[in-house]
């Protein structure tokens, strides 16, 4: 047996992570359903993978990537690190290509899940959150990729935004990698490190952009960037061609006429649209809301994007010799929650229960039994829960405001009537037993 | 820049995980919809605490702690350990310390999430699992405890289980409190150690737990476990008390009582119910399935418990003065969802897609149609994913469990009809546009 240790427990939490309470959860809710409703009727398949996977399975793909520490939250075990998933791309390539002799091909699935990123917590800045995901697997047809952008409106929408609350921006890689034959780089890092810099065209401007793009740039707080390393005219010819702002490669006209059979208009083409992840090889596409955000000073912040996706087409043939060209989309739910919070009209029910006053623990079976026919017509209801008395049991009605109480005393249980007491108005009214429930629907 | 290096990423994923299926899911989304159901009209509150805490907030009431990373998930974080939650109690401490002059008193929460062991993993052991638990925070009233056991069973007869699938046991901490009084126990590690080795009387017997009480004891593997070192005597009070099955502290008394007015019956005491924290301090109870359950080879297994629970008044207090007594609930939900499946009259319908089979790209428009007319009537309908030819997209439809499949091809369109095979019966039959959703309808 070990000595006893006196660890004095912290009630903080970590950097980066939060408590989520009801209303925000009731939200999360709503959004949930309408995603399960739309991908059943959509006809994807839904699957889970678990929190962790071997780091070498998805540690690849992790944009500056080098020991599993570096953006993930990683563990040795035994001889093997784990890592926990920081999107749900990865495991989804690692599935398939685990069963893909039983999956059907094409393969649609769609995951709801945490992911995990182990960064620098700042304002913000979480390091776990809620996404969802849908993926065609085992096409190359771009109508799953409109069918992505198609269902992500569909879902949004669902939700309560209009059409003027959001766009989905699309481009594809093919542009860039079409100037990067253009401009003769073919070095993957040196590629990868461009995009990235492009990638922050919406926070840095052109400006900031092109010093990334050439030697690098220093920031506000004096850190400096390395830069993609392109020459001052390699540079000027990527800004002409992304400035001009006309989808000229196949894919996207493919796609866009794809979206006219749709009857879908809630797109634009935009060639700053990079997203960040490598593996990217087609259309890529961004979702954004159009509406106001404001943080908790009130300020108008400028929200972003709320999900994004694109064509991967090779992501899954780096574990062997799988023919699994890709496409998926992900959103961030618990950017939706925050965003759908903040829209005036939209409203989410909160159930709160009536409570039931304790006069004598001796009338215990007479609570309990209006307890029960409250809870068999459905209504929310307590005896509270406490050993204090009624002063203080109406304090804690009103603190976790439930719409009535019940006061049911020695008086009243010998004239079998009850008191309700509504504490929106602060009316009482003394009414039989039998009139309870149909009283307190008129309440709720 | 940094130097490329090829990692070769493995397509397994790490013992003690799984991936789920939808099958599974479905279930789990149904006892979960069910949770919350209940949850609402017993007035409880939706909360949800994040899946990294201090190592310090919960590591101190992990069962053999010592490091955190043993039986814990651990990172270092800058100069503090985090550690992912083994259970949804020891956060919930937190939070109450946290919020303490904010929360309702009594505070009643329940909570939906996943939490991980950090254990050697074997068959049928798993290191992430998601659980539900229920909680009053902050009174001391027994209805608290007896509620708990209600909802407990009210959950899994919503989820379609019946009386006599199920027994709550319930025992009370005051038994062996009592006793460690009477054989002059006060040694907290000592007392610790003795209840481990009664908690494993369902495994090992009276034989292996006097054992255990004892010097230690050898198990099969030759693995010795060093034992509570109490006296022969000593274990022969306890076994002699213990074995007596009445429940005669007062606390039990009472809860009985209440059961009486819940006119509640789906109990019994059983004195060996232990549960292995070391925080109870009263009430104690488990929930244990009485139907059979078979593992993957058939064989039918001691399923054990589901869940459970209990009474811990000073758990809170660790964190500081906070007058915070408690009694609280959890499930095994992957549990749950694993024995449901295995109940005969158990069904979850699952909902597979009407395929539309493409016979050329250029009538794009009408299949697109087509599929908007029945996905606004509900119906879970897919435009063939890939570029494959017919053949090869009746094998994807009958892979996919279809319920049926579309034909619109040139003849078809021309003379607007189209042709429904229905793929359980085989039989085909051509209908017009309009009665589409109607023969469809009929299908599934």
């Amino acid at each position: 047996m070990t000595k006893e240790k006196k660890i004095k427990p912290i009630k903080e939490i970590p950097l980066g992570f939060v408590d989520r309470q009801e209303k925000e959860l009731l939200i999360r809710d709503f959004i949930i359903s309408n995603i399960k409703e739309i991908m059943i009727r959509y006809g994807f398949q839904y699957l889970e993978t678990p929190s962790f996977e071997y780091s070498e399975s998805i540690g690849k793909f992790l944009p500056d990537k080098e020991r599993p520490d570096e953006g993930v939250f990683s563990f040795k075990d035994e001889n093997k690190w784990l890592s926990l998933r920081y999107d749900l791309t990865a495991p989804l390539a690692r599935y398939v290509a685990k069963n893909y002799l039983e999956i059907p091909k094409p393969f649609k699935r769609y995951q709801l899940g945490t992911v995990w990123r182990n960064e620098k917590p700042g304002p913000g800045r979480f390091r776990e959150f809620l996404q969802f995901d849908a993926d065609f697997v085992g096409t190359k047809s771009l109508q799953a990729d409109v069918e992505l952008c198609v269902l992500v409106s569909e879902i949004l929408e669902k939700c309560g935004l209009n059409k003027k609350d959001y766009i989905i921006k699309i481009s594809s890689r093919k542009i860039t990698e079409e100037l990067f034959k253009k401009i003769k780089v073919d070095d993957n890092k040196q590629k990868l490190s461009a995009l990235r810099a492009l990638d922050k065209i919406d926070r840095l401007g052109w400006e900031g952009v092109k010093q990334l793009l050439g030697k690098g740039r220093k920031d506000k707080s004096g850190d400096f960037t390395q830069g993609a390393n392109l020459s001052l005219s390699n540079i000027e010819t990527i800004e002409k061609q992304l400035k001009k702002k006309l989808p000229e490669t196949n894919d996207l006209q493919e796609m866009i006429k794809i979206f006219e059979d749709y009857e879908f208009k809630n797109y634009e083409f935009d060639p700053s649209i990079i997203r960040g992840l490598e593996y990217y090889t087609g259309p890529i596409f961004e979702v954004n809301l159009k509406f106001d955000v404001k943080n908790n000073k009130g300020q108008v912040v400028q929200f972003g994007s709320i999900g994004g996706g694109g064509r991967y087409d090779n992501l899954v043939s780096n574990f062997g010799n799988y023919d699994a060209p890709s496409t998926g989309v992900s959103l961030g739910i618990d950017r939706l929650v925050y965003a759908l919070m903040q829209k005036k009209d939209f409203k989410i029910k909160q159930s709160k229960p009536v409570v039931i006053c304790v006069f004598d623990k001796k009338y215990s079976r007479e609570y309990v039994n209006l307890q029960r026919v409250l809870r068999e017509a459905m209504i929310s209801t307590e005896i509270y829960p406490g050993e204090n008395k009624l002063k203080k049991q109406m304090e804690y009605a009103n603190k976790i405001k439930a719409p009535a109480v019940i006061l049911y005393g020695e008086n009243e249980i010998k004239s079998e009537k009850l008191t309700l007491k509504n504490l929106k108005s602060g009316n009482e009214k003394s009414i039989k037993l039998e009139e309870l429930v149909n009283e307190i629907k008129k309440i709720i």
